[in-house]
C-alpha cells in the first residue's frame, strides 16, 4: 500500500500518462477533416497551454469514483477509458477558464499568462475555448458510443455546461469587473452563482459521469448524489472564498486577490449583511480597489462583523448537512456507495 | 396558389409566429432553475436582439425539406416542431454571429450595433453566444427526446459546430483583422475555410435536419445529401464574395466590404493566382487598407486578371457538378427528393 500522499502523487501521474492519447485523437480529427497542418498545430499548443497545467481534481475524481464503486483499481483499457471521460470534464473546464479569462481581463493562471494574453492569440481565443469543448463530444463519440448510457452522457454535460453559464451570467452582472456596486451583490445571489458557475461541473458532473460508467442508471440515485454533491460544491467554494481573505500566503499559495478584484465572495455578502451603515460605507469606498490600504480597511470590517465565527457556524451546518444525506445511503446493498462521497469529504473538511 | 414572392412571405411570417415561442420555453429553462428576474430578462434580450432579425432562410430550409419531403405543408403541431427543430439552427448561427463580431472587432450588424457593442454588454457577450447555442439542445431536449434519432440531431449539431470552429479557426489564422499578409492566402485553404465555417452549417444541416424530421435514416442518403449540399454552399459563398466586389450597392443591398476589411475571399485568391509581379505588388500595397482609392487599385488588378470569366466559369461547373450529382437520385421510389436540392437551386442560381 502507498500511503494517502503517494496515492495521490499516483493517481495524477496515470490521469497525465493519457493526456498525450487524448491529444492526438483530437488533432486525428482535424487530420480527418484534411486541416493544414497549422490548424492542428494550433489546436496542439491550445490543448497543451490549456490542459495539463491544473490540479486536475475534477478529471481524477471521475476514476476515483469508479474505482470506489467497483471496490477496485481499474487496469488496462479500462483505466484510459475512465481516464478519458475525465479528460472530457477537465476539457469542459479548460474551456470555461479559457472564455472566464478573457471576460475577466484576467492577466495570469497557474503562473502563466492567460491563454488570450500569449502573443499571437488575442480573441482567437473564443474559438479556441470553443474548440476545447466541442473536442470532448468527439471523445465521447469515439469512445462511448456504443455504450446504453452514450445519451445520458452528452445531456449530462450539455445541461452542466448550460447551467455554468447562467452561473457565469449571475457573476459578469453582479460584479462587472470595471464597476464597483455592492448594492448588486446578495447572499442568495452569491449562493446561485457558486452553486451554478462551480458546484454542478466541478462536484456532480465527475461523480455523475463515474456512475455512468459504472453502470448505475436509476434516476433516484443520480438525484441522491445531486443532492450531496451541491451543497458540498458550495461549501468547497465559501471555503475557497473565506481563505482568500483570511489565510496567510504561505499556506494559500498565492495572495489573496478577491478583496482587490471587486469579486462577489460569500465572505463580503456576509458582511453586507451584519454591516452598521458606518461600516457599509467603508466598504463601498474600499472594496475593488486596487489599493493595499483599501484591502486593509475592508478586512477589518470583515473582523469587525465576525466573518470567522460565521464562517465556522457555516462550515459546522454544511458538513452535518451533507454527512446526514450521505448517511440516507444504505451501507449494505446499495449500488451508490457512501464513501464515494466520505472520500471528498476527508479530503475537503478538517 | 400564392405566387412564390408571397410564398417567401407567408413561410417566413409563420416561421417568426413561433418565434415568442422558443423565447418561452428557453426562458422556462432559467424559471425552473430559479434564476432571478434579471437574468432572465437578460436572456430575453439577448434572444431577441440576436435571432429574428436575419433572413432566417436556414431554419425556414428546415421545414421546406420536411414538406418538400412529405409533399404537403406542415400544419399545426407538427409544423410547430419542424419550425422549433429551424429555430434551433437560427440559434446555433446566432451564436456563431455574436462570437465572430467579437473576434473581428465589427461594430455593425443588420444595420444595428453588434450586440458586444451594445451599452452594457461587452464581453459578457461571450458567454450570451454560448448560452445561445445550449439554448438549442433544451429545445431538442424537450421536443425530440423521444424520437429514434433524438442522438442523431445532438450529434448532427455537435459535429456542425466543430466543423464550423475549424473553419472559423482557419479564417482567423489566415486572415487576422489587424495584419495584412497576403502570402497567408491560398485559394485551396480559402475552399477549406468556406466549406467549414460556412457550407456545414448553412446548407448541410437544415437539410439534414429536416431529413431526419421525416424519418429518413439510411447514412448513405445523408451522405448523398451532402456530397451535394457542401459543393452548393461553397458556391454560395463564392458568389457572395464575388458579389461584395462586384455588384453595385443598389443590387448588393450594402456597400461591399471585403477588399477594406482585409478578408480572405475567393476573388482575392482567384487573382492572387494570376497576377503579374508588378500587379502582385499592388495588391500588397493595398488590400486591407481602409480607403477607397487603395481599393479602386485593387479593383483594377481584380479587372485585369479577368475575375469575371473566371467567375463565370465557377459558376457554370459548380452548377453541372451539383446537378448532375442531385440526377444520382431517382426520380421514382426514393426517400430523398431531386426538388429538396432544384429548390436550392432555383433560388440560387439564375
Amino acid at each position: 500500500m502507498l500511503g494517502p500522499r503517494l496515492d495521490v502523487l499516483y493517481n495524477k501521474k496515470r490521469f497525465l500518462d493519457v493526456f498525450p492519447v487524448v491529444v492526438e485523437e483530437l488533432l486525428d480529427t482535424l487530420r480527418a477533416e484534411s486541416m493544414p497542418e497549422d490548424i492542428v498545430e494550433w489546436y496542439r499548443r491550445s490543448l497543451e497551454y490549456n490542459l495539463p497545467g491544473g490540479k486536475l481534481n475534477r478529471g481524477i475524481s471521475v476514476v476515483d469514483t469508479v474505482e470506489i464503486l467497483r471496490g477496485k483499481q481499474l487496469e488496462g483499457e479500462e483505466y484510459r477509458k475512465a481516464a478519458i471521460l475525465g479528460w472530457s470534464v477537465e476539457l469542459l473546464q479548460a474551456c470555461f477558464l479559457v472564455a472566464d479569462d478573457i471576460m475577466d481581463r484576467s492577466i495570469m493562471r497557474r503562473g502563466h499568462p492567460c491563454w488570450y494574453h500569449v502573443e499571437g492569440v488575442n480573441n482567437i481565443a473564443i474559438n479556441d475555448a470553443c474548440m476545447l469543448e466541442s473536442g470532448l463530444y468527439q471523445l465521447l463519440k469515439r469512445h462511448f458510443r456504443q455504450e446504453s448510457y452514450y445519451t445520458d452522457l452528452l445531456e449530462l454535460f450539455l445541461d452542466t455546461t448550460y447551467k455554468t453559464q447562467m452561473g457565469e451570467l449571475i457573476d459578469l452582472v453582479s460584479a462587472p469587473e470595471d464597476r464597483v456596486d455592492l448594492s448588486k451583490f446578495s447572499l442568495e445571489r452569491h449562493r446561485l452563482t457558486i452553486v451554478y458557475k462551480k458546484a454542478y461541473y466541478s462536484s456532480y458532473l465527475p461523480v455523475a459521469l463515474g456512475m455512468h460508467f459504472h453502470g448505475i442508471s436509476s434516476p433516484e440515485q443520480f438525484t441522491l448524489a445531486q443532492k450531496i454533491l451541491i451543497p458540498f460544491g458550495e461549501y468547497m467554494q465559501v471555503q475557497d472564498d473565506y481563505l482568500d481573505c483570511s489565510a496567510p500566503p504561505e499556506m494559500l499559495g498565492k495572495i489573496g486577490t478577491d478583496i482587490v478584484g471587486n469579486k462577489n465572495t460569500w465572505v463580503v455578502n456576509v458582511a453586507l449583511q451584519h454591516v452598521t451603515p458606518a461600516q457599509r460605507k467603508i466598504l463601498d469606498e474600499n472594496y475593488g480597489r486596487k489599493d493595499s490600504e483599501c484591502e486593509q480597511r475592508v478586512k477589518e470590517v470583515f473582523a469587525a462583523v465576525g466573518v470567522e465565527a460565521k464562517y465556522r457556524a457555516f462550515e459546522r451546518a454544511a458538513y452535518e448537512k451533507i454527512v446526514g444525506l450521505v448517511e440516507t445511503i444504505p451501507e449494505q446493498g446499495s449500488e451508490l456507495k457512501r464513501e464515494v462521497f466520505m472520500a471528498f469529504l476527508s479530503k475537503i473538511f478538517g
